[in-house]
């Protein structure tokens, strides 16, 4: 299949509903990003809002700014503000704490409430801070089992002392895309919850928690929501779930009355109790900010979009006939936004391309990962970045002399 | 006793060796700010340090700043630099999630690494979340016993079934401090483990972990610190138990190879072991700068001068004759640098000193609670804020209709 003309993307992003969306963004000149999967670019409108919370919030309204401001709320609101992406509803989302951390205090829980049950079901190759996690929760809690099944086997996997099956939706290496409805009833055929890891799901593809019967989920708040390095990560729990489940990270943010200080726990009411230590409100201004960027965004468009750019990204790399191998699905609905190759110089290639000023990143041992950010990539973006891909591999751009290996890019 | 003149205290601020610090800070004018012990002030460099991390490091570096500017170094780098408040080696501290999730992580290893003891000893009326995240490990744990002891009879109540003694050094409503040397051998003289939180000591008074022979320690980075609401926190474990303790919390930043992306978690040698989710690197930015406030500060100077502040404000309010009670103990080495008083109108007088532009805090029951950060308070500032208090006493501020009560202040 050749490769579709420079005309033709040029008439693709000039129709592209879309295109405004990318004067939200702060990104320098002469870069194509494509590792927004990975952190997600900075918006025009993060600087100030950050400005403004340490500043006036801070600065002048000192400790009063908990109430002022309501910084208290922080984690509700945007909990709230974030169930709109992953099709919850407003009270059944806290941001709080990282990803790995929201992991724990979930396995935890689902444990906890299902003494009969001891298993942890997941796959080899997830990704690796959620094996980490479940692993280092084993090391605590005696007869804590884990199982590991292919993602492809994963439904047969499920047995009657599953507790959880913990998955990530779409495979950071592969970008493979499991379908959430399906694994989720599967789970409760078995009488075993679900929790899904959705850190490379939100914000890209349309995620429907609340049809799918979606029982607990974490995510990310650094990749697609645009919430700056290391940003506050989330959890969701099912209403119908949220009274029956307590963490043991049992923190003052999760207490019923936080400011009576009390010397016992009692968990609040709703998803409250989920919250742990005092929120980091400096970087929950930047995560607000991120959000800001999906304001008035047509989802159905926007996620079309991101599978759009994926497309051609992948022909005009095929087209190019590199030698190259698709990892990744080539059915947009068994995949996220991103997009892999496997490359036995992968790493080297990667680095060529940073040169150049298309980031992308490599993932050991061979697989080469572009992400596709549907808020501020053009159709021309991913078909120049597609083009010097291909260019790269044709002219072993790795063997001349001038190109020197940088360090490993995270 | 008499209170000093306002010469005689203007005389001391004009030999004070500090008072420069004080231009560090960028304080409402008309603000004298007594709650530095709950929220630190704001440094004059904050904003521009967060700017610079969200628009060059972030906007502009991108995902590249994970190495170029060396944010995946950050929890250790900014651990470095606490140690040196707290009396431990650089490598002996990790910045890190908060507060609360690192109590749970380093009760969690001192119970795993001690199967032989079952009981976590402290105090009632521990902060709330001390004992919360505790009573959350003993739900997960079981047979974990959880054991009370007032602190002047906490070093006999350690017993051979105590794995770890848990107590916060400087008590946050009463200011009462505990000697970190003392309590610490009478733990190891009966084989358990110390676990202090320094959330109201560090940047307030001499803290000396590694001559005490401490274990483990957490303190929070918003207080004293100066890093921003909610900033991310740091642990204490000593060089010698570091390799022989391991956290449950075991995610990707503790692991050995975070990037090698191996299904099965492998501590890191060190410190590093015990971080665990990816690092906040916008919050750290922050508390970089708050750091920063300790630069080239005579720490003898600044401790002795906390605690001058404090012994001020006690004399001004007792030559006051209002009859409200001192909780805080007299004796400066027995303290940390907050004084409370008893008063049964206390919400009421905190709120009408806030309505002076004197900001206190309240703690239930009856507790008025001052902090003299002794960075950026002069020995104006807290005569005057003494005076404003016995003046409201002595009036009865609270009675006149002009006065309005505002929302509590956390």
């Amino acid at each position: 299949m050749a490769a579709p003309s420079l005309d033709h993307i040029r008439a693709l992003d000039a129709a592209d509903p879309l295109a405004p969306a990318r004067a939200h963004f702060a990104l320098p000149p002469g870069v194509i990003y494509l590792d927004g999967n990975s952190l997600g670019a900075l918006p025009v409108g993060t600087a100030a809002r950050v400005a403004d919370t340490v500043q006036r919030e801070w600065g002048s309204g000192l400790i009063g700014s908990w109430n002022s401001a309501d910084w208290i709320g922080a984690p509700q609101r945007l909990g709230a503000r974030i169930a709109g992406l992953i099709g919850a509803a407003p009270d059944e989302v806290l941001v709080a704490d990282s990803t790995s951390v929201n992991l724990y205090k979930l396995l935890a829980a689902a444990i906890m409430a299902q003494p009969g049950r001891r298993t942890v079901l997941t796959e080899p190759g997830n990704f690796p801070t959620d094996l980490y996690m479940v692993q280092g929760l084993a090391q605590l809690v005696p007869g804590l089992r884990i199982r590991q099944a292919e993602r492809e086997a994963i439904i047969d996997a499920i047995d009657d002392d599953v507790a959880v099956v913990m998955l990530t939706q779409v495979h950071y290496k592969t970008g493979h895309r499991l379908d959430l409805a399906t694994v989720t009833a599967a789970a409760h055929a078995r009488g075993a919850l679900m929790l899904w890891d959705l850190s490379h799901s939100a914000g890209a593809i349309a995620v429907d928690l609340n049809t799918a019967g979606g029982d607990l989920a974490v995510g990310c708040g650094y990749k697609y929501l645009n919430g700056g390095p290391g940003a506050p990560a989330y959890l969701y729990v099912a209403k119908r779930l949220q009274d029956r489940l307590q963490t043991p990270l049992a923190g003052w943010m999760g207490h019923a009355r936080p400011f009576d200080f009390d010397d016992d726990y009692a968990p609040a009411a709703g998803i409250a109790r989920f919250g742990c230590g005092t929120p980091a409100i400096v970087a929950l201004a930047a995560l607000d900010a991120g959000l800001d960027t999906f304001d008035g965004i047509d989802r159905t468009a926007l996620y079309a979009k991101g599978q759009a750019l994926a497309d051609l990204f992948i022909n005009v790399v095929e087209a190019g006939d590199t030698g190259i191998a698709l990892v990744t699905p080539r059915d947009p609905a068994q995949r996220g936004s991103h997009v892999s190759f496997a490359c036995d110089q992968g790493f080297a290639v990667v680095q060529c391309l940073i040169a150049r000023g298309v980031i992308g990143d490599f993932r050991a041992p061979n697989v080469m990962r572009f992400g596709f950010a549907p808020l501020y990539l053009t159709y021309a973006d991913v078909w120049h970045a597609a083009q010097a891909l291909v260019d790269v591999l044709h002219t072993r751009a790795w063997d001349r002399p001038a190109f020197k290996l940088r360090g490993k890019v995270t």
